[in-house]
């Protein structure tokens, strides 16, 4: 039988690139046996040629120049692992319209890059996949395209972001502040050299934009989109939340209306029934919660990042483009699979803000006088939000006291001016804090 | 462009069968643009002709001979939906043999036939899907296979068997014996017409052997296997497992020790540590969980069984065998990927009951008399038994106790020898009731 050459790239050999290394290294010869082919890892690009590794590669495969892993005749699959937006989209589309396959883990470049990759993918016939890119112990990109296709998800709600994640579970567990975790996490390296991109909701709102083309064909941009990360979360709301029957996390959500055509995407830290599944994914644990039309509720917990976990993604998606390169044909997000994706998207618009509804949980701080929590219900009563539960207390020694509120669903626009509003009000003393509460539409 | 032809053929056409026809009606124009197909329903197999169904197929589509499904020139892909294993062998087979794709949910055949229906596979240039088989709602066997295939799985444990679930969860929640939520199941159309298959644990089993073939390459049988159902299970054990902290489901378990080869498939009802997400899955979902040795845990949750579930991952199925039609090309479990996964298997030997070790959790009737006690406790020293968690209590009126135990981790010929011991001692009053105690390795 002749069997298929392969040859793997790669682009950036940090944690992950080692990682995928090691385990495929492992795994050759029963990989080559079961699929046919013939696997060999022709060129590495690295950034320090003298760098001390965890796994020993013949010297002669690295080089400091991407370019020749690209253009290297016998590497047909390119793993792009180094990260970054620039140089990897040059590198990936270099690598695309030579027809080789591309393999990344890459989110920022996607979100940024996506239509002009999916473009090159048509246009010179190479491939593209990313399932590492999503939540690594998941199979989620998978599980959207190919085990759940059946289905249209009228709502997917996730916890994608590993390092909020960790950072609300230790603090609630124990009771420690937002800083203090903060800076523990980020010793423990658990914490992008960027830390907006984790902090701030960046990185989570990158892959919830990736399900969101996966399952409704629509480039979600920043501006259409509320991104919100977990900075002004304190312990005390955490505690509030409990009260009520909640837990936060941050969670990316995606929620489409089929009649009316309104998709929103929104990523911020919410407030999850208790009883919930997602209320109870802690520490570095990714889930994802797809409300499928005709499966129904599927949830999908792993862990979301990690040399391992993104290897085990890198790795199946290496395994689906060996096969696709065997049989010269790749099943999912071919040309006509993506153009059917965009068209999907034709019949979808972004909701506007007065459709976008939800509970929400409100932290407000008001100067403790008679009289001063009049004008503060003067203002729900006006734009008739209705108040679920609600808790006021004072501060011992202050003349302040802090209100925390349920509300009943109301839409963003409304809580927008309810709190536009607030902040007019001289007894509100500092900005209130604003959360959504998560309403699971069956589970 | 020339597009491909697909014939889908239906035998059987009960809940599942016009469930997928239903939903592939709606999908069918977005299918057929997605994946370049033409797509056709030429011939479906029913047991009565005149039937009122719920969904309106042409007249001339209908037969009583599955055989004209098989046979038709135009039938590309053969949906099993019939159920039983001797007539829905024959036709799978047939179908086969001519080199046609079959989809299938029923996991009784696979247990018994899957050997020859995967040898007819190899010989004949058919191909087999069954994602259905196992789990509706999860796709579970493309994560297996696909999502997951860089990890080798040291345990997979899952709540498989929906009916069961149901059962149990509703017993906990309202305080109503097994006989009285049972009934109210049968009423419901949730429990199969013969019983023992829910309710004995075979269906979990059958489901757990195609696991098992899957991630170790072996099939499993029934002598090889400890498989136990939930009648013996009452609402007073729920209440001390509970105040032992546990919550009892039927557990489906595989486990696989890489270092000494032992494979152990058992399905039993089992207690789960509380704060497990295993023990919080209720009703008729089932969950899988996933321990790989690159990904780490996987957990996946979703509806078990039911027509839109199902149909679901039919679809999912139909869909990835409409691709491997146009491409000339199936993608897992072709001939030389059932080869791997049984030289997969070549490494693997059952475990024996000394090398299948857990805690257990033990109830006896016992006469209530000065003394009767030594003899119980001297049989569970003899063996080194250690004792966790003991309660005794009386029955009031009556001359006996009941003794309820949770042991430290022993094996399955320790506690065997002990049972038998226990029930030689005449204080003992009725055989004990053993359960098993499900201890995650790592979550």
């Amino acid at each position: 039988m002749n069997k298929t050459k392969i040859g793997i790239g790669f682009i950036g050999f940090g944690t992950v690139g080692q990682g995928v290394w090691k385990h495929l290294q492992s795994q050759r010869e029963e990989l080559e046996e079961r699929l046919g082919v013939s696997i060999s890892f022709p060129k590495i690009a690295v950034r320090d040629l003298k760098r001390e590794r965890g796994v020993s590669v013949p010297a002669e495969t690295l080089t400091l120049d991407p370019m020749e892993v690209v253009n290297h005749p016998d590497v047909n699959i390119v793993c792009e692992l180094m990260g970054g937006t620039t140089k990897a989209k040059d590198y990936t589309l270099a690598a695309l319209k030579l027809g080789k396959v591309v393999v990344s883990a890459n989110k920022a470049l996607i979100y940024e890059f996506g239509r002009e990759i999916f473009d090159a993918v048509k246009e010179f016939g190479g491939h593209y996949y990313f399932e590492a890119s999503v939540a690594g112990g998941i199979p989620i990109i998978k599980t959207l395209r190919e085990g759940l296709v059946a289905n249209r998800f009228a709502s997917i709600a996730g916890i994608i972001n590993g390092t909020c994640n960790y950072i609300l579970s230790r603090m609630e567990a124990e009771g420690k502040s937002y800083e203090e975790i903060l800076q523990d996490a980020k010793k423990l390296g658990y914490v992008e050299a960027d830390d907006r991109l984790d902090l701030d909701g960046w990185d989570a709102f990158h892959k919830a934009v990736i399900l969101a083309f996966l399952a409704h064909g629509k480039w979600v941009s920043e501006r259409d989109a509320l991104v919100e990360g977990i900075r002004n979360v304190t312990l005390e709301d955490m505690h509030r939340a409990r009260d009520f029957g909640y837990r936060i996390k941050l969670l990316g959500m995606i929620r489409r209306n089929f009649k009316t055509g309104a998709l929103s995407l929104g990523v911020y830290p919410a407030l999850i029934p208790l009883d919930k599944t997602l209320a109870r994914v802690d520490g570095v644990y990714n889930a994802i919660k797809l409300s499928g039309d005709v499966a129904g509720t599927t949830i999908l917990i792993g862990r979301g990042a990690g040399q391992d976990a993104t290897s085990s993604a890198v790795i199946s998606d290496i395994v689906d483009a060996m096969i696709g390169i065997r049989d010269n044909a790749h099943k999912f997000l071919t040309p006509s699979d993506i153009d059917a994706c965009y068209r999907l998207g034709e019949s979808a618009r972004m909701a506007t803000m007065d459709e976008i509804r939800s509970k929400f949980y409100l932290r407000i701080s008001i100067l403790d006088e008679p009289g001063t929590l009049v004008g503060f219900y003067s203002v729900l009563a006006k734009h008739g939000v209705s108040v679920a539960r609600v808790v006021t207390y004072e501060h011992q020694g202050e003349r302040r006291g802090t209100i925390t509120l349920a509300t009943y669903p109301t839409s963003e626009a409304i809580m927008e001016r309810v709190v536009d509003e607030l902040k007019q009000l001289p007894e509100i003393l500092t900005a209130p804090l604003v959360l959504r509460i998560y309403e699971p539409t069956r589970e």
